[in-house]
């Protein structure tokens, strides 16, 4: 048996029904590149749960892939991205989209998230500056939702953004890694259809969300970034076994899978929550979705991390250590229990 | 059942030990990005198989992602990749190379395979020309065995054209989507050993020999390309979930699984050439593996796509049209037979 | 007294003029990045000549950077430049396109020139390729004129050029880095506004025609490349003094300079061919230009190369070398006495 | 007569001893690419006044060029450069590194400098970070001094940051595009040969400080970068005519020329600050080189742009706005009578 590890939503292997989509196709044989059956019936499923039926759906391996892609395919070659100090296209990409070309304009987030007023004030004082066009012209907003501390953006919040980005002709681009824990979230009032209305582009997250791999690029107009598909292949990003993925996303998009797998790791987060309350710990940012930063002593961080992984996420500038529980679609209550034990 | 379809091997599915192999994980919690004991398993079996104990071993997602990751890591941005015009990297990768800011040095194959004189030719022009500081500098030599045409470098062949890329200090790195089916070919005098002593850089093929995706990036010799997995990284190419491609690579790799799936198509190619032989078909380029390629009439062609999907190759300036075979690990008796039938 | 020296037209300091334009701007203050009166009066000068009045016109320093950042910029990310394989981007500049991140298509020059059937060629091979999505699309013609053989297109040549780029929506781009001595030549039937009419977008060449530094970009269409400006800041190649370039080419431009500079170069190199044609010399292209081939034995290049410094063009097959004589605005009468009597 | 105009140190033509000097060449030939006499001259006279007799030094065209190509050229594509959140390179350089395929990774400026205690906080924050291989790894630091807001480094300040950055293996880079302004202030303490020896590169302004174009990119130690001309080339920084930028430095490196320059800058400025104290204006930072930034209300800055042209600088929060005031080696004692009695 596998040590306690609550480090992250990617570490246990996949949701069963992953692989039961998988091996039920057989022997059978298919068109490369996407252009399978069954990656049309995947993208036809989010198509309709996301009421885009003209959307364009890619299928691609990983989180920092699809944004990589999407991003510097998507910006000219004057334009940066706007994100959040903290947002993942910033800081944990290895430079990514700096390789593609591209600057990050970033901003400081409110609570780990970028707000319309934020964008305003800074695409206001780029086109104010006499000095402008020797500067890096804001081209596109990337947000992450949930953000990378856990919080989400409600309906209100992303309909003000929207209207900021497209005020200002800037695409709005959402990064899912973790969607369906926002999805899934307790009281969450932004769907898939809204989603699709007021992003230019988005991804829903796979492999944080039970899949074996695989991200969904979903841009809901047509012909959004033109030959999107070559920009794929340059990249390195186009599986020849398309079907892979999406045999993948028509599992979790069917029966409400999705949903139900994120919901698991809501409910698990919500009992460790209330647990850390009860004990009197500090939580470093609050949230409502599957991820949990607690503000540890450096001791204490040592007596835990003898019986059970967490993950580390910053040093404190007065000695403490910030670390965090994630829960997933794959906590079992007896992991929860053992945790709060622990604690 | 799906049409009769010799297009490519990567049309079936894969190979159902891939998906035993990825079931029988089950519920396990694994470390990130690779550092499982899955994936250590599976490279500790490719350095045994390649008498190679020191070897680094990447696993990534796709071919195209392979070179392009390799090429433009180990390039200094002054230096350029020697390829056959033919090659891979030089056409079909949608200009991946070039968008990481190297160019593909593109020289005439013999038989669709980069000779030692010809990269000793056009190392020495180089040299030899008084504006080559002006020009891109030759930095790496790339093959793919099999070719692209299904030709395959013999140990002799290797040994020359290893010799000459060290007496010039270039780097020699093979791409091997389809070594499988190099491997197995009849009489076939190359092995894995020799490519880790020959090669500086090669990939083993898992997507086009039976896999559902990967490929096994190997480095015979430590610390090869420094920080190496922060620019698999930053291409977008690091799987959260490494474990994924490592069980598939562990499958393969165990039990001559690789042997076997590179064997059947190998006999199921050899069944077809005598057929075509017999029935009189011209072959465009005659190699041993599981791509076969022959010369028809636009209307013969026309005929044979009305009940067999083959692969699109060239069209001939006499009009005539070349179109590809491939056989593949999935390849059956009854496959063959319903082709030969059909010629 | 410097070595008689026929190697370049780049060698001799500038034409006298230039350096009395600049002296006569005396102790003025000018806006910087080319926003001068200057500048704006050269822009004008050139809109003139070329019968252009919305041209957007840019100084840039030097031929590769004029064409690297033109192409560069111009081109989508999935799209390639067209070019004869002798074409100065594919050969001579260090790779600068592929560090920008495109692929030069070579294509097989006619007299070192792209012909309209090699582009229709090529182009309707790309489009009836199936798999021509995984391929670098062509976006983009780079011609040169004079070529790097001296070789310059005749109006119809560039009319049939102009209409096949324009069927297939390709821009036309023109690098006139010695256009002076195109349109000084004997007969020659194409002119400034014929250029500005058929290309897209091309660059009259100052450094080799008699200028200290500095191209002058001309895109004939009104913001035919966004945010041009910036790009050139990016790229590097934003003169603060802008109005050093522009007073040069106010120099040039002004009083039939720049016909008269070039005409010197041809008369010059005419002088030379007919010796060179009397003493049975073999040169390897003809040409009406200022750049003369010529075929000799290893024996008289060494001999030769005691009095007077040649080009080095190419070794050939056949042991003989094959060295350029280039005349330019500043080539003397006697030089071309010394040069023949040593012939 | 030009209006009052205080924007900058580059809107003036250029010192008559740099027309002087290029008018000096006659009609001489001269070697390409910066391998004729009159460049190595003014390589060994910078090598001379720097006491580092083993520099390589490359002549460019200007500021942004200088900095693109050096630090793209000096990174790993795995790392980023190190600058101060007002360093040019991180603001107003259109993108020119992210261009290059590097982050510039800003960090909080004491005065508009790097403090030595800021890179070793950021780097080890760096390497304690469990992520940090999914980061840029900062791989240089990049300084500017005078800064951006004319303030200086102390030999003391040097020492320390060079100490900090050899720890860390990290060459340290210096932008020196007013360095002039820097030598000639009062009481400086800090000289060309500490530079050398403190500074792995940096390079000496001619566009800022009298020159007509041209920047002197100085490498102490022999081959720090590896093939820089090719990259030189590659970039489209390579002057066929490379005599000309060449000839410039020969002028202003010698008979104390540079020094002279930057002092009439020094001694003007200087006059402007006595004036504004006495006024009572704000000065947004306080330095001892050519800029001067003062605090304006909205009405006190449309009343001055009324008979001066000054440079802006921002917008503060309350409303007011900071306007630069520079001196150059030109500004005449006339003109700075004239602002004083404006201000």
């Amino acid at each position: 048996m596998s040590r306690l590890n609550f480090t992250s939503d990617y570490t246990v292997t996949c949701t069963p029904e992953i692989l039961k989509g998988l091996a039920s196709l057989g022997h059978e044989s298919f068109t490369g590149y996407g252009f399978d059956r069954i990656s049309e019936e995947a993208r036809n499923k989010i198509r309709e749960l996301c009421v885009a039926p003209e959307a364009e759906v890619y299928f691609l391996s990983g989180g920092t892939q699809a944004n990589e892609v999407v991003i510097n395919t998507w910006l000219a070659p004057y334009q940066g991205v706007i994100a959040a100090t903290t947002g993942h296209v910033a800081l944990h990409e290895a430079g990514a989209i700096e390789h593609g070309g591209h600057k990050v304009l970033a901003i400081p987030g409110v609570d780990a998230k970028v707000s319309a007023e934020g964008v305003r004030k800074f695409v206001e004082n780029y086109y104010a500056d006499d000095n402008h066009e020797h500067m890096v012209m804001p081209g596109l907003v990337y947000i992450s939702n949930p953000s990378e501390y856990g919080t989400v953006y409600s309906l209100k919040e992303l309909e003000e953004l929207s209207a900021v980005c497209h005020e200002f002709q800037l695409p709005l681009y959402m990064d899912g890694a973790r969607l369906a824990y926002a999805l899934a979230s307790d009281g969450y009032d932004l769907t898939l259809p809204d989603i699709a209305r007021l992003c230019d582009g988005f991804y829903i997250g796979g492999t944080k969300c039970g899949a074996l791999y695989g991200e969904a690029v979903v841009f809901p107009k047509k012909n959004t970034i033109p030959h999107f598909f070559t920009m794929v292949k340059q990249n390195g990003a186009l599986f020849a076994k398309g079907w892979g993925a999406g045999s993948q996303f028509l599992t979790l998009m069917s029966d409400g899978l999705y949903e139900k797998l994120g919901r698991n790791a809501i409910e698990k987060a919500n009992e460790i929550r209330k647990a850390l309350d009860e004990k009197g710990y500090t939580q470093y940012i609050r949230n409502t979705t599957n991820q949990i930063f607690i503000v540890l002593t450096k001791e204490k961080n040592e007596e835990l991390a003898r019986s059970v992984e967490l993950g580390f996420w910053e040093n404190l500038p007065d000695g403490h250590v910030v670390m965090r529980i994630a829960t997933s679609w794959a906590t079992t209550e007896e992991d929860v229990k053992a945790l709060i034990e622990l604690l």
